[in-house]
């Protein structure tokens, strides 16, 4: 029997940490609403406004996207838990910069993408952030025969709507 | 080791059919690039300019988000390797339709969303649609203690960027 439901039913939604710079020091937070857009060389996010890392995304015009490992799954709570005015989440991971300069990125993390922000959208009290994909970057041990093997970055997902808890990968599907 | 990578690397993805009626007839096409807005009160998706399905999407401007569970995969694959131009989709599943009247949702779906298209943007050859979600639906029997518990839905999530594998959802963490 179908019947209806408040708050998100899409799911289950990938996980990322989408870093910036914030007043010169990188800073991490996490995001659950986002997606690759325009054959991925775009990507799009939803930001809370009050978002400590929002203010580095719009002075910069840069931000990365950084998938965790399962292993990074504390490292992750905290950046979901912590403000960047209140934790210095610099701390938390070895940060690397690439072609943009401006836009920290999380060593750690097997797969990094800098982009570039191209349009904001207002949508208050949140805002529709959309970024040109510059560069892409992936551990040399996620690739197998020179294609990507996601397992092997062990992501992890999530679902919101009432479940709100972190999933595992499960087995592919051949 | 870090090394550059060329195509969409945000992953894992969850798997939505989205649905729009085509001169007075239920479509469905597989879209991964999709995410929920605005705290899930809009979605938002990127959709090819091609596809059969986006005549639909502006003539009514609205359109459903339905997730199916994996005893769907066969389905859903079909629907990801036809066009709605040479095969009537419209038999492949059960529609059901809600407040919104033209919305064309999948009863077999255990989750299902109808929504209102409040903005198209254009980079083109694609286009990024945001919808106001105005109502949705969830199988009773994916609630447990009045909350959604997902594995119940039984989704997959897909990889792209080279794996373009679907995967099971796996072990919550606890």
């Amino acid at each position: 029997m179908k019947q209806e439901h408040q708050g998100n039913l899409l799911n289950p939604l990938p996980v990322a940490l989408v870093g910036a710079n914030v007043d010169g020091k990188p800073n991490y937070l996490v995001i659950g609403y986002i997606s690759p857009f325009d054959f991925g060389k775009h990507i799009f996010f939803s930001l809370y406004k009050k978002r400590h890392t929002r203010k580095g995304i719009h002075e910069n015009g840069t931000f990365s996207v950084n998938i965790p490992s399962e292993v990074l799954i504390e490292e992750t709570k905290l950046c979901g838990s912590k403000s960047g005015r209140e934790f210095d989440k610099s701390t938390l991971f070895d940060t690397f910069y690439g072609a943009l300069g401006t836009a920290p990125m999380i060593r750690e993390c097997p797969i990094n993408m800098e982009c570039e922000v191209v349009e904001v959208l207002d949508y208050d009290p949140n805002e529709g952030i959309i970024g040109r994909v510059v560069k892409s970057y992936i551990n040399s041990e996620c690739i197998v025969d020179g294609k990507l093997d996601i397992r092997r970055a062990r992501p992890f997902v999530w679902a919101t709507g009432g479940d709100y808890n972190y999933y595992r990968l499960g087995d592919r599907i051949e």
